[in-house]
């Protein structure tokens, strides 16, 4: 042990945050002991409140630390239009378009089942009490452009169709800004196929 | 905002740490609410106890939650001996290195007047102290190799000689396993003036 039992044990906390190794963990140790006490304190009380009180929100599932998140509970929203996304990020670069007026649904997840995530996971069973509701007319589909999010957005299309509910996915095509160049063929082949007519 | 009131707390809260600029902040609060809440729960209560209790040994400075660390009161050490180093991760160096078994003394930073650190920031009344005890017959500066470093083993060793204790200072030179071809002429003409006779 290098360093006192305490400190050690901090180091080895600082652990569980995502691309944290042992060298960065002692960095986060030291700068907050050395100069940044009372952040130390603000993130440790901050932390601690937020894994006992964020929950899911009761209609969208995502991260709300009320029954009802804001977007659910704003009241002005489109409840004819429902927007499928795999988590919460993915809802707020929904959110920063500024252009969708529709309620949400966050799948906290996408089916993978090596990873133990299946039907019940993604909550298959709150989606469908929402569809079943009956305000919704149009679900869009804005899972990720990976193997498992197509997957995903398949599934949920042969799910959704028989209820007569009308399903879009969001358009596979070529990114604005990009360059024809450097852009796969499997995405140039998507933009082609689905090309718009002027 | 984009999330809700406390999610976003928590992420601003994780941006205290160094190197955690806004979006690895939000995958740190991701992380931790989608799959390590006991994880994040044991980061605060470690976090919140250690920044409260870890203070610094009364004898050498470095980190420590009990009045002496645990190498200051182990007293099986060579107290005829004291390493300066800058920060406890230098003495964790040392330390390693395994064949110095004397005692350290911490300064907690470098002389460097434009970031506030004068002699009394890198505790030169503890140091005297130390020094008039009278058990200290050699001091060895291991401070950085850097600008500021080299200043304050300059500085410590005017301050240290007069008291008739005999002061040394680490060897610079070529790091083992380095190439002469990569290393820097300062370096390289440091190892010429310090060449040892065989």
């Amino acid at each position: 042990m290098k360093f006192s039992l305490l400190l050690e044990q901090l180091i080895e906390a600082f652990r569980c945050l995502p691309g944290v190794g042992p060298k960065t963990a002692q960095r986060m140790a030291f700068h907050l002991l050395e100069r940044n006490r009372d952040n130390g304190l603000r993130l440790a009380a901050t932390l601690s409140s937020a894994m006992q009180s964020i929950g899911h929100c009761d209609s969208c599932r995502t991260f709300s630390e009320t029954p009802r998140c804001k977007l659910c509970s704003a009241g002005n929203r489109d409840a004819s239009k429902l927007c499928i996304v795999e988590s919460p990020v993915d809802m707020a670069a929904v959110e920063q378009m500024g252009t969708y007026r529709g309620l949400y649904f966050v799948l906290m997840g996408r089916l993978s089942p090596l990873d133990g995530m299946g039907p019940e996971e993604i909550g298959i069973q709150p989606l469908t009490l929402l569809l079943t509701k009956g305000h919704v007319a149009e679900v869009i589909l804005a899972t990720n452009p990976t193997v498992e999010g197509e997957a995903t957005a398949h599934w949920l299309s042969g799910l959704i169709k028989p209820k007569g509910i009308r399903v879009s996915r969001i358009a596979h095509g070529v990114p604005l800004g990009g360059e024809l160049e450097y852009i796969d063929a499997g995405t140039l082949a998507r933009a082609f196929e689905g090309r718009d007519v002027l």
